[in-house]
């Protein structure tokens, strides 16, 4: 079976053909600019790929209810040419099934399907990037509720040392706000790759990562946790947030997993495949619908 | 059809016949003692009372995860003599399936199935009393994990002007050390209805609240919060809540339940009885399932 996968990020689109097994058979990649010419070259090059389903990873927010009246669009994104913009709708063309996931939900499933957290049904993928931002499976489901979890803007306590301003526009202590990479770069004026052998930079980035993994294994308490995205690739951060996280839950939580914080909070398995390995689940799961 | 309900708590046990509609016919209490005097009683209430299965919702934490070994049993529980004690086993003398959450955790089956929150997928439902907890609904089911959820533990951030020191032995900053009923009692040295004139009380503890809700909220996207426990007794918090708990996500989300606060965040719709109508949902489950 031949499936598609697409990645709809905010700076690039990533397409591929693949099969119900995860295996990625091509892959392109298609700079993310205005919706109608950027979808009309995605559905040119599935035309003749013969897919029997696309599953979809897209930026948000975007409608992912099947039964909300804006299920497959765009939301209030800050890329205001996308705002409203029916993203599966777009795809009508195709003639298949299709199904869609947050971009963050997108990676969770696959590396609960193929990756880092395989086998496993209570799943936390984290990524830090640009934004931060968190795709969470509980009993086996990826989470959506009212909306779909917005995890990067969990409140977390500012360091009184701490004069950098939260570069989130709507919140003053959210951990998007204080720990991603752009404010990475705000508070220490260069980018991440310039500030390796500063100390303080990643012992103060592991410490807001961390409060925000500790609450969310207060409230979703996951069998494992992923850190993905650009800042995740500074390897250090690793030990320093595992450390800091045990600190945070201080012995209250007594659990298996806890007992080796080195394979409960660990880096993606797939590399950066996570996603489109996902969209391969979601295309293979809505054939199995239909 | 007759079925058993046991909402165990660290102070009563509280018992009930009902059926799979959530009718209750009668209901007892035990306090609770040593854990072989209290477990006796109660199967000898029961005995004759010709129940098909019991549902059970226990103080924790508390083992809820089938496949594990600890399933049934009470953990490191603050009450030393319920510490790994099995509670399930105690009641195999009634010789009925039996099913077991935590005492949140039925809580909220019970507001989802006739409550609050009934016909809704996507529920947080949180007591607010001696301690905070929270059970969480997604997608249908119980949030379990890893553990099942400490929500109570997450941390906020405490006021500038706060000097008392959390009553949590293992967190500085979480918001049940800092705005469970204990909290109150320890920070204005007074109980809870002996400060209902005091406005500075329940406008720091609506805050400290809805930094809470305003996390769950990022984290899991409920369709309803609902609020119970002794503290929420006091009304006057409900629109200071939801007022805070809007500014907290400061219009980051757009979504029509948070329109109207009102019926985004309210009180339980079964009075005390949530718990026990949870215990008959759990015991109706598990014959369906046996």
């Amino acid at each position: 079976m031949r499936l598609g996968a697409i990645e709809a990020g905010g700076t690039k689109m990533v397409c591929a053909v693949g099969d119900e097994n995860g295996n990625i058979f091509e892959q392109v990649k298609f700079p993310t600019l205005m919706p109608e010419e950027t979808m009309a070259k995605i559905v040119g090059y599935f035309s003749d790929k013969e897919i029997s389903a696309v599953g979809v990873a897209a930026f948000g927010p975007v409608g992912i209810d099947k039964k909300h009246p804006n299920y497959g669009k765009l939301l209030e994104t800050t890329k205001v040419e996308w705002k409203n913009f029916d993203l599966l709708g777009s795809l009508k063309g195709l003639n298949v099934p299709m199904n869609i996931e947050t971009d963050v939900g997108g990676s969770c499933i696959g590396e609960a399907w193929k990756g880092a957290a395989k086998g496993l049904d209570n799943v936390v993928y984290v990524t830090v990037g640009t934004g931060i931002g968190a795709g969470i499976m509980v009993n086996g489901k990826i989470v959506h509720g009212m909306l779909h979890p917005e995890a990067g803007h969990i409140r977390i306590n500012k360091r009184s040392t701490d004069s950098c301003d939260s570069v989130c526009c709507y919140h003053e202590n959210c951990v998007e706000g204080l720990a991603s990479g752009t404010a990475i770069r705000a508070r220490w004026s260069l980018p991440a790759e310039e500030l390796l052998d500063r100390e303080e930079v990643w012992e103060l980035e592991a410490d807001y990562i961390a409060q925000a993994l500790a609450n969310y294994i207060m409230v979703v308490s996951p069998q494992k946790i992923i850190l993905g995205g650009g800042v995740m690739h500074v390897e250090k951060l690793f030990p320093l947030i595992r450390e800091k996280t045990k600190q945070y839950i201080n012995g209250y939580l007594v659990a298996d997993e806890l007992e080796d914080m080195d394979s409960y909070i660990v880096k993606a398995g797939l590399g950066d495949d996570q996603g489109i390995v996902g969209c391969l689940k979601l295309a293979a799961d809505c054939l199995g619908r239909t």
